[in-house]
């Protein structure tokens, strides 16, 4: 499986997913400014990966900064905290990735600088293991969906390579693939960066899964149909209401499911959820260069000066979604907020 | 204003669409096969306009055939009628112009050969001139509807250049244009030919109008946020209950018209109202080549070998359209099976 980020003695290396599915080409970033860069510039995107880039982004800072203390390390970080943190307003995983390392420096300023430096690059390289084993067990938890001769809708690329592996609302297909289960995927384009043509129909190939590929404006007419048996996507942050923000289009999808009364599942691992957010209506949301939408791959698809709109996320309201799968399991969005409480999951469950 | 079609004595010139908004090069037709051609590669499209296309294109046959007889004309004008109505199976313009002017030719069997060849030709032209005149009508009809500062979506291009001038759902945009009315509009690009991008935001910025572009995922957030008042789109055939064919994405449009209480109508000259067909259901839809979608102007978005459909229309039901906008006036759908039955219309106005 290819791997969308890589620590290495070296550097970090970066698949360049900006040039998939023609070129495969990695990114060697020596300092934590080239991680941001990739961030920024989508050659590496998908929450999961981005807070995986940012964690190695501050491994990668600490290792070039000089410091006679815990304390001076740290603020010697600062910039590179909020550096990174700039790069894509939307998701929380770098949020959650940073806020990680910053609470593992804070508790451990008794150590020495080049102890805390080792502890903090072995805390980055554990946060993609653990991303990888928590794909997993969304996989596990999504899998029963997964029915002999059934039909799935996914948007975007919440894949392996959005992640630091399995992918999130891709796991359960990796996990059917390697069962046995005979299925089908319809992946929506997801304009204007075409994620879903270039990067999940690929992977999903790659993996032997049939896939077929659609413009987002046709996923409308196949759910009339009743072809679909539900759709599964990942997101960004999913906050307290149970709301979900997603790639542009993921509202529209949802609404055309509750229409055709067909599932809306969200995977989401833990990282991406926000409890400190109430409600959707809160989640900024990033505005990013008319150039996406006026150009693909340097081809001009409008007149000169045309004025254009490049929304890159939306909100679905908690409404929409049937259920939203995590790897602590499957929860209906109204209980996405007792995440943390481990009392109150165990009533939920004697209650089900 | 630009023209999509034009008649002169040495052939018809088809605007070639395909390289909008780069270049303006205008394809000439000698000959009857030229304009079947150039409907079917997309160069003219627009159920209005090629059924203009479609009428001239029997007009340049009529110029070469050798016939001694009215009858022996007809005889050899039907391998032509076929040619044409098989270039795009779902617009019922293609089938309404040939009517006509087989219609024509039946009532006119005591003409000599030339006379009629004459009249054939002077039809097709006529056929060109009405349909501006309709698009005209319908645009005031639909007038009312743009308050000063109002924000307007549509999609696809039921724009001039689908027509003979004016357009259907952009007419109404022409005259408010013209009355000095303060309006916006989004346009959406309308994967996978990106007619929204290529042409409705060409002509409507040639017109002076403020027109944004936006990808079609985008719509469903703008309708969530209550910035847009109405949609208004076009159509290739409406049926007898009300139902419309058009582009694949306004049945997604309309859903989320409906889902978030904005207005959502159809513009359809008389000659795309087909009342031979009961349901939408009934209607024909183009699947067109997979490689539509892989490429967008010979740039490939998807991996080799990736499977795609490309499903070119689909069908909204009625009840998620708020009224037909026609030349004769504005219809809730479920009337638009009176379209012709002038005492049926008299007696609705008076219910009104």
């Amino acid at each position: 499986m290819l791997k969308a980020i890589m620590w290495e003695k070296e550097g970090v290396y970066i698949l360049d997913q900006r040039q998939l599915p023609e070129k495969v080409a990695y990114i060697k970033c020596k300092n934590y400014e080239d991680v941001a860069e990739a961030i920024e510039n989508l050659s590496i995107r998908g929450a999961p990966a981005i807070g995986i880039a940012a964690a190695m982004a501050v491994a990668l800072a600490v290792r070039k900064i000089n410091a006679k203390s815990p304390q001076s390390l740290f603020d010697k970080l600062e910039p590179v905290f909020d550096r990174i943190l700039n790069t894509r307003p939307t998701a929380v995983n770098i949020r959650w990735a940073i806020d990680r390392l910053k609470m593992l420096i804070n508790k451990n300023q008794h150590l020495k600088v080049d102890e805390l430096k080792e502890l903090i690059i072995k805390e980055a390289i554990k946060i993609h293991e653990e991303d990888v084993e928590i794909n997993r067990r969304i996989g596990e938890h999504a899998l029963p969906l997964f029915k002999e001769k059934c039909t799935v809708m996914t948007y975007c690329n919440a894949g392996s390579l959005a992640t630091g592996g399995y992918g999130t609302a891709t796991a359960p297909m990796y996990l059917a693939k390697q069962k046995g289960i005979n299925f089908r995927v319809f992946a929506c384009e997801t304009r204007p960066v075409l994620q879903g043509a270039r990067i999940t129909s690929f992977e999903l190939m790659q993996a032997g899964i049939d896939v077929t590929l659609i413009p987002d404006n046709t996923a409308g007419v196949l759910l009339k149909k009743g072809i679909i048996d539900f759709v599964i996507v990942g997101t960004d942050r999913t906050v307290r209401n149970g709301d979900v923000a997603n790639k542009i289009g993921t509202y529209s999808l949802a609404v055309l499911c509750k229409e055709n009364k067909v599932p809306f599942y969200v995977a989401a691992p833990t990282s991406s959820i926000d409890l400190t957010i109430q409600s959707g209506d809160d989640i900024p949301i990033e505005e990013r260069t008319p150039e996406e939408v006026i150009k693909i791959k340097n081809v001009k698809i409008a007149p000169d000066g045309v004025k254009a709109l490049n929304l890159a996320f939306d909100v679905t309201p908690a409404k929409y979604i049937s259920a939203i799968i995590t790897e602590k399991g499957v929860f209906l969005p109204k209980h996405i907020k007792y995440i943390n409480d481990s009392k109150k999951l165990e009533e939920l469950r004697q209650n089900l």
